[in-house]
């Protein structure tokens, strides 16, 4: 062990003695025993979402049938989910919906912003995006006759010309957790006559969003993660208002249509943001997701931020202390850190898995990164003290040599 | 009441107590007193599925928390489900996924199959084609720069032509329950080397189906009508074997590359029709649909379409008998009609909401259609016998004209 001073777990109980969000862990179903530092990958379930959504399957579909479209408000909810993500992310109402998945999402509104200006020829991209967005950047650029450009993230702005007809970032790294400040980076597009489509999936609700004042425009995220919605829960698709209007889905189903149930012939999009709906939603799914949303807005969110950066020095600090041989990969600074701290190890891959034997479960991202969740809603400070003294216990000694721990799963 | 001879209420029992698939009705919650028949628009709920959703709810989701991607299956879904439905539709495994929404999945095959032949201009559609398939074909032919020809259904072999780059049909009309042959319209494409992507959603465990000895090529469908899958469930999507290596997703999300977690930063598309998957799947929604497809997989499909077409004869019989101005706008030749039953009046909407206010659950298609769904697992003779007795008096007593039976709703 370490000689350096670093506080102790009566410390940490201090800290959760102290915590105002603490009473908002009760609201969550977590296993007894488990710490769980995988939020920003799956987030665990509201203790509210079991009787919502048997609600919805016994009473809803069950008795209510196809009246329920009308009389339980399935129809609304893509937009009534929307706009309760719009009062999280500071976007007004009627700029977001929920609908499909954050893939479809990104893909839908790249189509439909890049090509807004003929005479410009390239998509810009940093190479450290999550990779499914390279894909369907990608795919989309193809598709649309434009070059995809790709450049290191230090690179960006110099990039940024009045060739790019769309930038699409992801606002947080998915492996080291740095965040883009996202007022300097439109301000940057605008310049240049162009706009970022934001992928927020690792940004809404773990960390300050307030895309009207930071003048984003458009903007996708998912709801899986720090929304607590539910494995694969929908996601969320933001255009602000003045340019909704200029803007077409290229997949014009009827979900999007202005008069859906009027079955004409011909398609006329809807007025505002359900233009961008496409299909029906899986309401089940929908519904999960709204349980999640609902909890997320009754929680005072400076003090969940504020919280956020406790645990995250915390963890820094204890990991610095204990685990000489990690080294951390997320910012200091805490304008460009976010909802997850990650080391890099070679062996990283091992560690996790020694890790989520000891019912610490956290994620390995390739080739070298650990990555561990920040949630400060359902996370003590406690349970950050325990993750790192588990983590010493398998680096000090070598636990993660045994062989189990090199066995490889479908999904890491 | 009209003079004429008809089958009896007693008629009617007497063919239930003799119905083989009697005892499938016992496996769906159906509220009492209720006739509904409307379960080709939403499926009635199967009694299994409130376990089968509330065990992913609560255990797998959240005492499994992440790791249910692999020790659940989660992450095997969209496949397995797949091979199920390839059971129900002549189509071999490895043939079908299930993912996002029919409009969305019609998008992906128009865009990768459209332009197989850069040679052919247009892609070819029926007027009576369901709108949302009109309005995704129209937005993706503009997306190919390809023409959009819509003709009349007598003129759709005939429209067929070298210059046919694909044609996209929704095999049963969603008003008449007209059903396309596929064999001949499948056989008439390859003729001219074109193909059809088929839209099943009023198909699936409607009408007979062999994909495979019919030689479709393409296809889309919905999970929520005699599926029973909930509402909005998740669509499906064929190709067969041969051509999956030639076509690729529009969308290119990471759930289509070959190695989802290996996070590459150059997309692979996936081997098979996996390459077809885009965003993450809405898991809860997948879930529920997999219990009406197991449902559906336990019965004798041979007996269900002959109990469909026996209802269907008893429905056409006592409307035509009780019911004379009614004009039924399905075809009387069983090889050409499926899972539901039409009738014309001028004032259709009033009719069928006079009929929902008396239990029996119908719906109205504008402009002047009411609409019945005819689905034999759990449809009772009986059930036929009581719906068209009540239109029968509110036609008789004009009990239609009631002015809140006038009031229109979102959702019709």
């Amino acid at each position: 062990m370490s000689a350096a001073a670093y506080p102790s777990l009566e410390q940490a109980r201090a800290l959760d003695r102290a915590d105002p969000l603490a009473r908002h862990r009760a609201a969550f179903s977590l296993p007894e025993g488990v710490v769980y530092l995988d939020g920003n990958s799956l987030g665990p379930l509201p203790v509210e979402t079991p009787k919502r959504v048997a609600d919805a399957v016994s009473r809803q579909w069950g008795e209510g049938l196809v009246t329920s479209w009308n009389d339980a408000g399935w129809i609304d909810a893509p937009q009534r989910i929307g706009d309760k993500i719009a009062g999280l992310i500071g976007a007004a109402p009627g700029e977001v919906v929920v609908t499909d998945s954050t893939s479809v999402n990104l893909y839908k509104l790249i189509m439909a912003a890049a090509h807004i200006d003929p005479a410009r020829t390239e998509i810009l991209t940093e190479a450290g995006n999550f990779p499914s967005d390279l894909y369907v950047a990608n795919g989309a650029a193809r598709s649309l006759g434009l070059s995809l450009r790709v450049v290191e993230r230090d690179a960006l702005i110099d990039a940024i010309s009045s060739a790019t007809a769309l930038i699409t970032l992801t606002q947080v790294d998915y492996r080291s957790g740095y965040r883009h400040g996202m007022a300097a980076l439109n301000a940057a597009a605008a310049e240049h006559g162009t706009r970022i489509v934001w992928d927020l999936s690792h940004s809404v609700g773990a960390v300050p969003l307030d895309l009207g004042k930071d003048r984003a425009e458009l903007a996708v995220g998912c709801g899986y993660k720090h929304l607590n919605g539910g494995p694969g829960a929908p996601a969320f698709l933001y255009v602000a208002k003045h340019l909704q209007a200029r803007l077409s889905s290229p997949i014009a189903g009827w979900f999007g249509h202005m008069a859906p149930f009027a079955f004409d012939g011909a398609y006329q999009a809807a007025a505002g943001i359900s233009r961008f709906l496409a299909g029906t939603p899986p309401i089940l799914s929908m519904i999960a997701l709204e349980t999640g949303v609902d909890s997320m807005r009754q929680v005072d969110r400076r003090a969940l931020f504020e919280k956020s950066a406790q645990l995250f020095d915390l963890f820094a600090e204890l990991a610095a202390a204990r685990c000489p041989d990690l080294r951390c990969i997320s910012p200091g600074d805490p304008a460009r850190r976010s909802g997850h701290i990650s080391f890099a190890h070679a062996n990283a891959y091992e560690i996790v898995q020694a890790l989520i034997a000891r019912n610490v479960i956290g994620d390995f991202r390739t080739p070298d990164v650990a990555r561990f969740g920040i949630t400060p809603l359902y996370l003590r400070f406690e349970d950050v003290w325990l993750a790192v003294d588990a983590l010493a216990e398998i680096l000090e000694r070598e636990i993660w040599r045994e062989p189990q721990y090199a066995v490889r799963r479908a999904v890491t």
